[in-house]
Formats: structure tokens, C-alpha cells, sequence
């Protein structure tokens, strides 16, 4: 059976929406759970739930004294080795569990798992993959969405390579385009690093040139490839323009009786517009290019985006895609 | 009284946007315009609209053979002395024009106003600053907005200057405040760039530090600074979010008769919302840093973003935000 580990501590919210998305994900996948993390607080919690023996008997409370606060440096995640996250990283590194999530301190997740699990051979550095909604029935891929805050061209080359390997194997797009995201769709659009990273990638069939920030969302590409700057950027940007529409929506709702009479009419579609763009059905971030699977989840991540986070490792384990990529920086790069 | 010359030529809807916008800021503001283009093209589209006299006189046609195609590289703009762009800098060059408003090639008119304008002494690069639309009452500004794809760390020092001046004096906010974009708030977050720019800014009582994509919406603060390439991706993945949410939107209603008639009762808080976050309404975006007022207008702009833009150059020249600049840059830099 599968073996997920689940960093329990250190997000936003506490335990609860952590052991409330395992205790949903449990129900629809079997799979068994490592929850690491104060056993005082984890044993409790679950108990209060009081769960059929058929889901309790998958669970495994590993306890560990201490966590990493979100205002911790990442530099220091590799000293402190009885925090939740240094534990759970070490399961998965020892080959006791299969994958890893953690809501906890990103930068500490992404450091321990380059750390102690290590890259896989040929890849210069991994990169965090986030899923982004678009107008079509696909959603689309961005990496690197954070974990490069400067990079060098090569660096892209390789964030498009398993990012298309991505696409193809976990998300099941036959043929995956990948696109570099810059100012411009013109060949000579760009800046000095997408420039240096244009002429590397032209000679890949799934390079589909330079997309502009829009095309994120318009379904013209299956994988959008930048720095890790950049791609943190046009995420925050995109979360705050959705999040003003719906407060500026709401504020002209409330200034007349027609409006919020028709608003109750739309609830359907506005329910199902915010589903479609709502971060938690799309899960964690799978960091790609270490030699295991690991998604690291929004420290604000609800009970739903940590049930989706654990699907998608799942996933990851099913269809071994740290082994595809592993295969394709073998064989071709 | 204030002569405004205007690019007629080379927008993507041609010349009836740019004239329609011209006609309606002239029934509003006194001063006089300057047509540049074809003028066997914009006679005719003039005289069919039977102006009253108060107005035909305040327009002046002045005949240019050629004009800057959208596909054709700025850098040869300062050799194509015939096209309609360059004939509009030199009158604002000669002190014919008090300020230039184009929809034209944006690349050929930035290029034409740096070279035969001329920058600011002191100032390291013009750049593009955007208006961009807020949940509270007041926009924010993001500078640069694509002038500049690769940016030094001091160019982004004199985006601030420039920025806070211009809000302070055309948007009238008392005392502006300045951000830094980055991927996260900490002072210690930031790529190579914006670190060292941040070192520079921090001696200036307007910054407020760094900011992420999101505070361009929030109104957190006034200005945001960043380079062109960065700005021009996070405007276009902001517009690419609110088409996307429309089109979802708009799919989502029609798949039920419930959703369709509260729509009906909601037009007017959904026409609210289209103006406030219409870019149209911010009009163009004024090249700072060059010695004169220019405004930049999206290819794209409907005559009510050009009537705005021209009313940005009135308002440019009015309170001589090209001189107030050139006044902190020989005092505090």
C-alpha cells in the first residue's frame, strides 16, 4: 500500500485543516498516512473524530518535540533535525514512505527535500510546478513558481523538460506545449536570461516560443516556463486582481436591491467560478526535479487544498513521475 | 492656449478611435489639437462629423506621407523621418506642441521621444507608468511598465522618484508611498535587482519597503516600482485574470435560466465594476523621465481611452509634472 507522509505542523491554520484534508483523502483513496508532528496535539484531535477502524488503522501519528515557524530562516531547516518537516523528509529519504506534503514553512520543505533527497542527476535545480485555471477545461502549469529566485538560462531549459514530462505523464495532455513566458510573443521579445533560454529551447519540438502573462489563462499553452521570481509574482498578482474583482463586485452589489436580488439568481455561477479558480481544488506544488515526490501546500491551505495536495502525490507515486524525469534528463539533455 | 499633438496614425483600429476620443476631450477641456497623419485619410473622417465651428478651429491637420507599422522594429524610427510619429515629436520638440498623445507603434514613440526630446539630466532611464485600478478610491501606479526590460538597480531607485512625484502632483495624493515589487514583504526577500535597489531606497522616507503582486490591487501603497519586463508581465497576466473571470463567468450563466435573469439585475453593478477596472478609463500611460510630456496609449485603445490619454497629457502640462521631476533630480539625487 502506499505510503504518504504528512508534515501535520507549522501551516497558517494549525493541525486542524491538515488532519481534516488526510482524514477526507483517506475516505476516497487508500493509501497509509505518516502524520508527523506533536503526538499531544495530532492523538486528541483524531480521536475526537471518532473514526471507523477501516481509516484510523491506515493512520500513524510519528511524533516529533519541535517545528519550523514560518519566520524561520531556510538555511537553518537542516540544523534543527527534530522538527516535523526534518522527520517527514527523512521517512520519505529512508524509504519509508512514498511521497511527502507539507503545509509548513515552503523554503524549509524545499530545502531539506534538495538536501537530504537529493536532485535527480542532471537536473540543475527544482522547481516548484503550481497549477493555474484557464478559460478551457485544462488547467496549466507554471514553474518555477518560487523556489528560483534568480536563475540562469539553463535553469529554464530544465524547468521546461519536466514541466512538459509533467504535463504529459501526471496531467495526461497527449502532447504538452510549453511556452516562455516574457513581454512579448515575438522570437526577439524578452529579457537577458528568457533571450539566453529562447535559443536553448528552440530546438525542443514542445517549445511553442515566447507567451505573454495573459496566456497563463487562456489555454494557448500547457506549461509556462520562468524564474522563480517571476513566477511568484504573476501568481500573488493574479490572486490579488481575482480576489479586487470579488470585493469591488460585492461593494456595487450592495448598493442597490436590484443587484443583490439578482445576485441570490447567480449564486450557482458565481459558486462555480469560484471552484474553478479556487487554489485548494488544485491541490499543493509538486517540487519537481528531486528524486522523490514532494508538494509543498500554501501555509493558508484549507482543509480541501490539503485533501487535493495528497491526491496529487498519489498521483505522483502512481505514475513515477520523479522517474520519468529522471529517464528524460538521462536519456536526452 | 495649451496645444496637444496627437498621433493619428497607426493604432490597430486605424484613425476612428483616435479622432472619436480626440472630438469628445475637445468638447470638454479648451485647448488645441494637432492631428499628425494621412490627411487625405482624417479631412474627410473630420468633416463628416459637421462639427460647430468652436471646435473645428482648435483642430489642425498636419500632413504626414508615412507612419510606423505595429511589425516594424523602434529601432529604425529615428531614421523614418516621414511618419507620423516622428513629425509629432518634432513639433514637441520645436515648442509647437506642448505635449504628444500616441496609440501609435509604443516602442518607436518611446524611442523617438528619448532620443529627440531628451531625458532629464539625472535620470538614468524613462520609464512607462501605468495606472492601475484599486479596491479603494484611489489607483495605483506601477512604473516601469515596459519601457525598460533590463534594469540596473539605480534605474528603479529614480522609477521611485519619479513615481512619487508624479502621484503626488497629477494624482494629488499628499503624501505617496512607494514599494518595492518583490516575492515577499521582508525587507530580506527580493531577486539580485531589487535587493540592491532596495539598499538604495531605503534612504527615502516615501518607501515602505517591498510588496508583493497582490498590494498592486489592495491600495497599500501609490507606487510601484519595478523593471519593464516584470511590470509589463504582471499587467498582462492582471488583464488576462479579469477577461478570464468574465468569460467563466459569462459560460457559468449561460448554462442556466436561474443564473441568465439574475444577470439582468445585476448589469448595473457589473457595468460598475467593467468601468472601474477598465483600463480605458486610466487612459494612457506618460513616459516619465523625458523632458517633455509624452503619453503612451495602448494600440488597442477605444476613443474613450485616448479622450482620457489626452486628458492625462492636459493634465501633464497643467501641473508641469516634467519640470517638478527635473527639480528633484537636480536637488536630491
Amino acid at each position: 500500500m502506499l505510503r504518504i507522509v504528512l508534515d501535520a505542523m507549522g501551516a497558517d491554520n494549525g493541525i486542524a485543516p491538515v488532519v481534516d484534508g488526510l482524514l477526507s483523502s483517506l475516505e476516497n483513496k487508500n493509501f497509509h498516512a505518516l502524520l508527523v508532528g506533536d503526538e499531544l496535539l495530532l492523538k486528541p484531535f483524531v480521536d475526537s473524530k471518532h473514526l471507523p477502524n477501516a481509516i484510523l488503522q491506515r493512520i500513524q501519528i510519528v511524533h516529533t518535540n519541535d517545528f519550523m515557524q514560518m519566520t524561520e530562516s531556510a538555511s537553518i531547516a537542516n540544523k534543527r533535525v527534530d522538527t516535523s518537516i526534518y522527520q517527514a523528509i527523512q521517512l520519505l529519504k529512508k524509504g519509508e514512505a512514498d511521497a511527502c506534503v507539507s503545509a509548513g514553512h515552503s523554503g524549509a520543505t524545499m530545502s531539506l527535500a534538495t538536501l537530504q533527497i537529493g536532485r535527480i542527476p542532471g537536473v540543475s535545480r527544482p522547481a516548484i510546478c503550481t497549477c493555474m485555471p484557464t478559460i478551457t477545461s485544462n488547467p496549466s502549469i507554471i514553474l518555477d513558481a518560487g523556489a528560483n529566485t534568480d536563475c540562469k538560462p539553463e535553469y529554464l531549459l530544465d524547468f521546461a523538460i519536466m514541466g512538459f514530462h509533467y504535463a504529459k505523464k501526471v496531467l495526461g495532455y497527449s502532447s504538452p506545449r510549453v511556452g516562455l513566458l516574457s513581454n512579448g510573443e515575438e522570437d526577439s521579445k524578452g529579457n537577458e536570461l528568457t533571450k539566453e533560454a529562447f535559443k536553448m529551447l528552440k530546438h525542443y519540438d514542445f517549445f511553442k516560443g515566447n507567451v505573454e502573462g495573459s496566456d497563463i489563462f487562456n489555454g494557448s499553452v500547457d506549461v509556462i516556463v520562468c524564474d522563480g521570481f517571476m513566477g511568484n509574482l504573476v501568481l500573488k498578482a493574479s490572486e490579488g486582481v481575482a480576489s479586487s474583482i470579488g470585493i469591488i463586485l460585492k461593494e456595487q452589489v450592495r448598493k442597490s436591491f436590484f443587484s443583490m436580488f439578482g445576485y441570490l439568481f447567480m449564486k450557482q455561477a458565481f459558486s462555480s467560478l469560484k471552484k474553478k479558480i479556487d487554489y485548494a481544488e488544485y491541490g499543493g506544488a509538486p517540487l519537481l526535479g528531486v528524486k522523490k515526490p514532494v508538494i509543498v501546500s500554501h501555509g493558508k491551505s484549507n482543509a480541501r487544498a490539503i485533501e487535493c495536495a495528497i491526491y496529487q502525490a498519489v498521483v505522483g507515486c502512481e505514475t513515477m513521475v520523479c522517474d520519468i524525469i529522471q529517464e528524460a534528463f538521462n536519456q536526452n539533455k
